[in-house]
């Protein structure tokens, strides 16, 4: 094995927190000594253990507490992000790695928190540990997206989704929007909307079309354990939203709701009303609700809210379900920007990836601002 | 192997004439005795000998012409279309098998033409030669999409071709369109050319492009031999263009052109003018062009051309290409149908397939009214 490979494994068993971590980082960790693994563990859920220590821990629990001291002394590690040097909910892992006498860290990327950036690798090598920086970095990178973005844009990470006909038609004129995507390519958008802290509508939507904004899918098909609980993301409306009959479904259950507007409502149980004096309070809004660890969004709709996100530059990733019909030309056009001056010169995207549902087919675009 | 195995055999041989036959379909045929194959053949070449008597000469080949008569007689013939029954540029093939004695003869379809459409069958069976129609009907009506369109619609089979941005958009509002898909997209077009026999424009997109409408790939990128030469479609013009400096390119090299509007101009060297009467003449010009032995035309634009086909029903294939851009609300509209109702009962394409050039997608269509 290389050092590669070892780095590779650390990426693996990071993405296995995917759900749980938000909004901390995915890390994963191996430790390695005389080309072997002897210790392997990763970042399971918030609050909870970093991989560095859950990694020392499987050692222990292989060779026993005796043993795998004298192992990891000496060992080297891989790492996917950088070690905390801070306190938080747990203690700094940067200390562990000190303590246990590590030789050398491979670590992908520098963690993005200004507050870190470079500290901790600073603690370590004047503790004489030996630090390579940048294996693996853009897989590294491409694992903690939304990490990265909370950290350096300071707001959530942005998905818009728009399922929309061949011409580009998000809706009839007179509103109808339902049934354009098929079952198939619905049920893969519950898979994004469980990938997320919240979903964000227009009230317009919330009106019109009065959505739950549940993760509707099984355990099984969410892959989770006997244990675990499905996780729904928090319900977010942009514009004075009211509780009323209209928009009941979103106002059920026990989910939590948050209302960004220009007025204040009364606070009710589970719901809260942000009120912003400026007109377009998007970024304010988005702010706030980073504040409230909301790493990630998915915003779902309607056309104007869309494309709020899109002309201000606030998304991340566009994904588009695209239905083979045809809504005409009188009906609502999905996505709605300004027109550039030369084909070269309009916002470009970069393609990730293509997937078909049926008919429909689903593209996944990269905002190339990040 | 089964008699399934022996028709796909049939199929993939008849795909080998696919570049050269039309407006003949592609036929490929099996001759097999004792179960295993004694002779093969297929089409090759419009004008030139049938799958059936390439088949019987293949055997003869193998064998020698005595042992080959032997062996042919009582064998089992597979076909992907019906044999013909009526002498055009070959003798009848029906006579073929019947002077030959096979025994058995599966069929996939039979031939859509109304002057053959079970005549040929009708034939073989009163010479005592069973028959099974059917085997793979599905495919062998796939392979053979182009020929089946032309007998059924009496027109060519027409293709559609759009490069579009994101938001459906074709081109900017002063007119510009070049560049929207990127050069490994507009490469695969070629290929597309490479496979019609004709290429249709508007003439306000061949006044404002100055297109050349030819195929521009290498003998080995279009998979062809020493011998063979690159067959350039025959450049077709909708509505009344006249030879001058600003189109150039079109009227340049030996290819055949041909204009159909409702004035005639003078005809010249290579240049065909038909003159319409009446103000919506497509259908009627696209008959003219069947006639003309072009089987299959390319529709490339621009977006009042493409519409003119597409309100009017007459497409059989959509390809679009589209590009990670978005190029405005005010920018032209690649496709503009009138809106239905209802959602429900919109215009819906079959999907077939989606394939990626780096930052493009291709997207392929059927038109679900075949």
């Amino acid at each position: 094995m290389k050092d590669l490979d070892f780095m590779a494994r650390a990426i693996e068993l990071a993405a296995r927190g995917r759900l749980k971590v938000q909004p901390n980082p995915m890390v994963g960790c191996v430790i390695v000594k005389n080309n072997k693994i002897i210790g392997e563990g990763w970042h399971k859920e918030y609050g909870k253990e970093h991989a560095e220590i859950n990694a020392i821990n499987n050692c222990k629990k292989n060779f026993g507490a005796k043993k795998a001291l004298k192992l990891i002394a000496g060992s080297t590690v891989y790492v996917n992000l950088e070690p905390c040097s801070i306190e938080k909910n747990t203690p700094p892992c940067s200390n562990a790695l000190i303590k246990y006498q590590i030789k050398k860290l491979f670590c992908g990327t520098l963690d993005p928190n200004p507050k870190i950036n470079g500290r901790g690798i600073t603690q370590l090598k004047k503790a004489g540990i030996k630090i390579s920086v940048g294996l693996l970095k853009n897989e590294c990178k491409e694992l903690n997206r939304i990490f990265f973005t909370n950290q350096k844009k300071f707001r959530p990470y942005i998905i818009l989704k728009s399922a929309q006909s061949l011409d580009g038609k998000i809706a009839l004129n007179n509103g109808e929007s339902n049934w354009i995507s098929n079952p198939e390519s619905r049920k893969d958008s519950h898979h994004i909307r469980s990938k997320v802290k919240g979903i964000l509508i227009g009230r317009n939507t919330a009106e019109l079309d009065n959505p739950s904004l549940t993760v509707r899918l099984t355990k099984n098909e969410l892959g989770l354990g006997k244990g675990e609980t499905i996780q729904q993301p928090v319900k977010i409306i942009l514009g004075n939203l009211e509780r009323s009959k209209k928009v009941s479904k979103i106002f059920a259950g026990n989910s939590k709701v948050i209302v960004g507007s220009a007025k204040l409502s009364k606070k009710s149980k589970n719901i809260e009303y942000l009120k912003y004096e400026q007109k377009n309070f998007l970024k304010e809004f988005l702010q706030d609700l980073l504040d409230r660890n909301i790493s990630s969004i998915l915003v779902e709709g309607g056309q104007k809210t869309l494309n709020a996100f899109l002309v201000n530059n606030l998304f991340d990733e566009l994904v588009l379900y695209t239905a083979p019909m045809f809504l005409g030309k009188e009906s609502q056009d999905a996505i709605s920007v300004k027109a550039p001056d030369k084909i070269k010169t309009s916002v470009k995207l970069k393609m990730m990836r293509v997937e078909r549902f049926k008919d429909d087919v689903k593209t996944t675009y990269y905002n190339k601002d990040i």
